[in-house]
């Protein structure tokens, strides 16, 4: 259950030092979770309207190995590596061509938004599975 | 009703030509509204949850003149400068020093959002008096 | 010589109305213009590295029409439609299906830079010829 | 050696879940350590011009312990937490009020650009100093 999601890098992307400004790994680590769950379960704009369940942070990190710069192509593969009850944490890794210039992970917690609150919840099996994690009986 | 707001460059608002990155001339246009009907009228936060009123943009314009570097100073001068019935517009003239940089404008609608749909509304006579508009009897 | 360029709105790109932050729009277009270039003339990158050439925005704009939504996929329809000795104007159509969403233009010199500063120049002729712009003899 | 940057939450930066989209975090750790360098060493800009000293990352970390939302007041205070030969590690605590709203690191390299190309140097003793290092002889 990995998802490869590709970027190119913009001129918006870099700073005044010619390379990508880092925050915008983290800002594709998002995008690429997105389209992990998208393809996995379900488009998190449905998971959010269906089952009211959104995807907030709890610990986000990157390894940073490598500048990018304007005009490169990347790909992130990304993967669900570890459950536990409420949280799961997906690892990224950025690739230019074979070549690793970055490698993140984000724990996010499964969460409900009841009355304007934010509350983690447990995930369920079926998620779990989907995932690849096998349901032990 | 003018306001002044001011802000500094940073790095990450700059590009790989040194300069910065246009767009954010529009995000600090934005900002530089929020804290005129701030000072004018109430937060735009309080102005959403106790009115239930948005100012999403119809139309925005910027004629930039010199680029902005990493770390300059720049205030921005905000003027609410023409009123229609649901309808407002906001200018804004960035300087550094007392050069002129840029010029923009917003065209924003007066807006209540209704079980997710915007509809714009006509904008109520205290808040033309509060942006220095007489009400005409 | 019309360019499309395809993007895909992501959870980043809204803000707490639930709606694409205006300021994206920009983003995209300059996006749309650098494919556009890219497409047409050679890679932005390598017009700035072989010829020295950047495209400072002089002026910008944009009509929102319509709201931007999580998930919508959208193309950006992009053409040179003026040029003039030394500056160019790019026309950006926002499409969500058959629906026009925005429409922006941009007007962008040709520039060169020399020892930090930068300095509009004349606009080749078979730059002009490339955008679809006849040279009169 | 402390330095305390305060940032105001703006519309833009939060996202259609109603709180602060993350890399925003980072942003602003950015910005963080441009002002403790600035106020401690000097402004990143002239460490660049005049020494041709960039700071770029190594490594990020960030652990999110509470939302923040739109016109939320953060306090971001920034030190200097260990120094090695060629490498620096900066952490940030975000505080609304007294609470601490995140807690995140960056490790950055020491680093000059060289005909387009990186590379790391040992950080000089008045730096180690002015961040609080005391030298031993």
């Amino acid at each position: 259950m990995k998802n490869i999601f590709k970027v190119k890098v913009y001129f918006g992307d870099t700073d005044a030092a010619g390379i990508v400004f880092y925050p915008n790994f983290y800002r594709w680590m998002d995008q690429a979770t997105a389209e992990l769950v998208g393809c996995t379960i379900m488009p998190t704009s449905k998971l959010y309207s269906d089952r009211n369940i959104l995807l907030p942070l709890l610990e986000t990190h990157c390894q940073h190995r490598l500048p990018l710069f304007y005009e490169d192509i990347v790909e992130i593969h990304s993967e669900v590596t570890e459950i536990k009850n409420k949280v799961l944490k997906v690892e990224h890794t950025f690739k230019r061509n074979d070549e690793v210039v970055a490698f993140g992970y984000e724990i996010r917690a499964w969460t409900t938004k009841q009355e304007g609150r934010l509350k983690a919840v447990p995930i369920p099996e079926d998620v779990k599975e989907a995932f690849g994690y096998p349901v032990n009986h």
